[in-house]
């Protein structure tokens, strides 16, 4: 029942390099608050902002044999996507894995589980979203699949999707939306410019987005001082 | 039934840059070792060390429109602080509220809940004390209260209390007690320097502290090597 | 029943310095992959690798007396390693205790429990690993032991073990095996280097571990393209 | 500064039998959907529905001194709050301080801590709300407070607030208004009781509640079949 | 964005009844071990076991709206599975729209958020499997979709599978796939009578898994009597 | 690396009724409160309360390979400790392997994981303590050891050692001093009878455990009513 799909389908280039630059808070709003994967997944290490091509791993659990099936999978801007059938905090990948994804041009890894030689990881400049961080090693016993629709952190995360990763998270975009988010979401940074610009002035949110009026409807009273309670 | 309150009291500057000065384990200890605000509240980046007045701000959960109303309650050196009527991790706040709020000289952000746009309020250094980091934006769809008494990681917050805020968490001190704070504070800091000077020069803390004959009193036996267990 | 064991048995420096030279991961593998205290175990500030002997504390919950306690039966070489006896994540240890532990050529400190005072436990270079960071202080008046056998974040810690952390977590290397397991972690290691270098060449890990003639047995199939779902 | 309040107003018996009625659902609404206690706060066992006047108890973590100290504080028809000042799932109350409390007609605990001696507890009918059950006991070292505001599962618990309890948690009703909520909360019974009988009988919600226009002003299609996704 | 699928496909009755029979455990295992729902999804009450046609809900956090929408859409025999864009434990749900839903013939509710009025479910006999209870409500103001693929406790539903609940909790069946897992589970029920009946009579799993032989060639020594550790 | 052990040293039947009469919370108690499981563990039913000789597995994450080895080690009077080498909450054991327990008159399983076919165990009447309640089953590739020293719920567990198990919890009783415990904890039951009485006829804690003029000593001030706060 195992499956090893090849050569999945990928978005191009400019749409991968477009989401990179939108970050992940801008491309999920974009795609309309869909599509994040859970806080529990943070970075090993503060800094890097990436996008790529989800060659996904469903994974049995303590289990990292079908990591090294999917590498062969992997091309140069993919980022790899590894979720437990369990759940599992252990260390299912480290520099050695991480080495040979890097041969192969691949960005970064999102795991909804644990890693460990963080340090060397660090160093190499390899990002990790990661759930944990354990020494625990695993096994190479039970197969798994590759390029199946997995779950990672909450998220329905399908093969060839284009994953965004940075400061604040994970956001998965849909393949087949994805450049229509790219544009949506370049809008939303021109947008979001402007309004920096008049907030920084000393415009107030509420009367920037209209809601007093709202408010007063809603029967939101103002009081001066607090007197008695 | 939701209010906003305005003009609410504040400490005085001196007393507040004081508790800034005793950071937060001083200051709550000085307190009586009540105050404190939960572990679970973490710096987005390291190294900030603040305190403010306390803008208290209860908000619908995965809604931020209160926190647009409470931006124009807040003056120069007070901190915001943020609850969510139900248990929620999304990302409430972000870099365009941060700009509103350094606009008008506010400290920083305490919220039990989630943030975003990480890298841009690292970048511009306003500090924030959140439970979480996701981009999951929210709505402006339920109103709620301004100032009123909230819980805030487990620690009750009344507008106007003084909030101090470092690497080792949030404390809120008592408006109307915070001078003598500062106080005990103070005498607290320069006993800990003597007694750190002592440590450093070797003193152990069972004799500093008079705690021998305690321990014998109580029974706690003292043996030599372990031959058998 | 509380009872303080001196003059613990501890490895030879050699072997402590061997362990940390292998690191957290590698140790765990050497020692075949037991040993390793939980992911929840994080260290206050990046970079630090130690190994040294165990000196173990059983504390009460909220009461740390025995570290002080503990203090005097440390030794040049040595890491503290504080287990409560029920769940706690207040903050056991501070910067006064560092110090007195520093002046002993103590290492650093394993807490199954909270720390506080991080920004200067960072500054003084005295490396901590917690489960938690937080202000909230201790009190001392409840004997416990030290030098029994404890359990810190799942793993068992008898007095004389060899503590390693570094960015992975921390192990616990068993003391008469010591010596044994580095040798094996340097082999380890060794044997790692050249694999790196094979992968960094573009060779892959279902070929160099003879994973593929398994991955058919076992029925995997490989399949071009997803043309239908 | 630890402080024991007497004699503490409380609500009348109408007012807080009224409650008991409506059970914690109803009352919660009833106030405005505030003042719920958080959902980790689950009962020993099924089926008990109460209310009555929270005498609150302010202890040190692992420390159940002050729970002794309040039994002399409580009258018949109060319910004890208990909330330590640092998280704790240790077991601070048992059947020897249920024996106590009943013996002066207590309706039961709130406890944001665990309990002990569960198969006594349900035996003698006793109801308790608690974080968790735990046979780890407590010391009787550090003082608290008693009729203090104190922070009990993330919401403020005053002396003589009344508080629900039944098998969907715990409510606190605040005492100043609590015979308006009673007021309320019997219109939205028999408001419910009305809705009920429609529901039964294959009215929808979306007819009853009038959301079918605003759907469609919302955008939200109807689309018959899955073809192609 | 949002959209509500009507008139979805739904298995058999025949299929449905016998994944019932078969259980969440049989019918997890028959299918490869794949679908099964997270362990934070608990029964409300002990002892259902039942089977139907998911109908899903994607809601926002703390918003109700979309089951009421929902609910049109049921048929008898269905299952409503219900899944938050964004963590939540408020009580989404409870005994008007459980009268609702039962009047339609839909067999219970199976929600990775909470439930309230459980006493009242309980004695409708409505079975609901969440991850909390609270009697926090939710409000009706931001629209979602129906019976779109939703991530519900880690699993990917999507409408007209076939869900199984029971006190094991709970897994999904593709719809493509059911009636062989009915299939596979009968055989499976009838291979576990009778390896039951031989464990029974005292023959042992290691014999009878035929697993002595691997043990010695993976170098499990057995030792009699522990002497010295 | 992996051992069995056999023919494991065994308290005296007595000892081990002794224990059973105690239950958790005066077991734990009489041996000086430590030995306690932590709280994750749950009875998956209500009632049970039982005394065994622990027989210990060290089971691979995921794996219940070792579960079936050790059965063959079991007698009449056992109870099975398992505890995986690193977190799960998969369900590493059903109803056949609890007939074979049973066959052989093992009285019950305690767990740091979890357990599956609860309806099953139920009404087999065998008792079991877990953290999960999971259909996801577990594999048989990865041996592990039976009867070694163990980390169950943060507790050290010797084979040998009484396990103790109620509604409370589960608490481990060394093998060394289990008579002592018995004696002791069989005072405190008596004791306790007193007690009991004293309380129920409204004799307060206070003044029966002499805590009034501490109370004082240390400050606690009594304040007649609340006025002004």
């Amino acid at each position: 029942m195992n499956v090893v799909y090849r050569n999945i389908r990928r978005a191009e280039t400019a749409v991968i390099d477009g989401l990179a630059a939108c970050g992940v808070a801008t491309a999920h709003e974009a795609q309309g608050r869909i599509g994040l994967l859970g806080p529990s997944l943070r970075p090993i290490y503060p800094g890097a902002r990436i996008a790529g091509s989800a060659v996904t791993v469903s994974v049995a659990p303590c289990d990292n044999w079908m990591i090294h099936v999917a590498v062969e999978q992997c091309r140069d801007g993919d980022i790899l996507v590894v979720a437990p059938t369990s759940y599992s905090d252990a260390g299912y990948f480290g520099e050695l894995l991480a080495s040979s994804l890097q041969a192969r041009g691949v960005r970064g890894l999102v795991i909804d589980a644990g890693v460990r030689d963080v340090r060397d990881l660090t160093e190499m400049r390899f990002p990790v979203w990661s759930k944990a961080i354990s020494a625990q090693g695993t096994v190479k016993a039970t197969p798994g699949s590759v390029n199946i629709d997995v779950v990672c952190a909450d998220a329905i995360v399908r093969p060839g999707d284009v994953i965004v990763g940075d400061l604040d998270g994970v956001v998965v975009v849909k393949l087949e939306g994805a450049a229509g988010v790219v544009k949506l979401g370049a809008e939303r940074m021109e947008k979001e410019r402007q309004s920096r610009e008049r907030l920084k002035a000393g415009e107030l949110g509420v009367d920037f987005y209209g809601l007093r009026a709202k408010l007063q409807e809603l029967g939101v009273e103002y009081v001066d001082e607090i007197s008695t309670k």
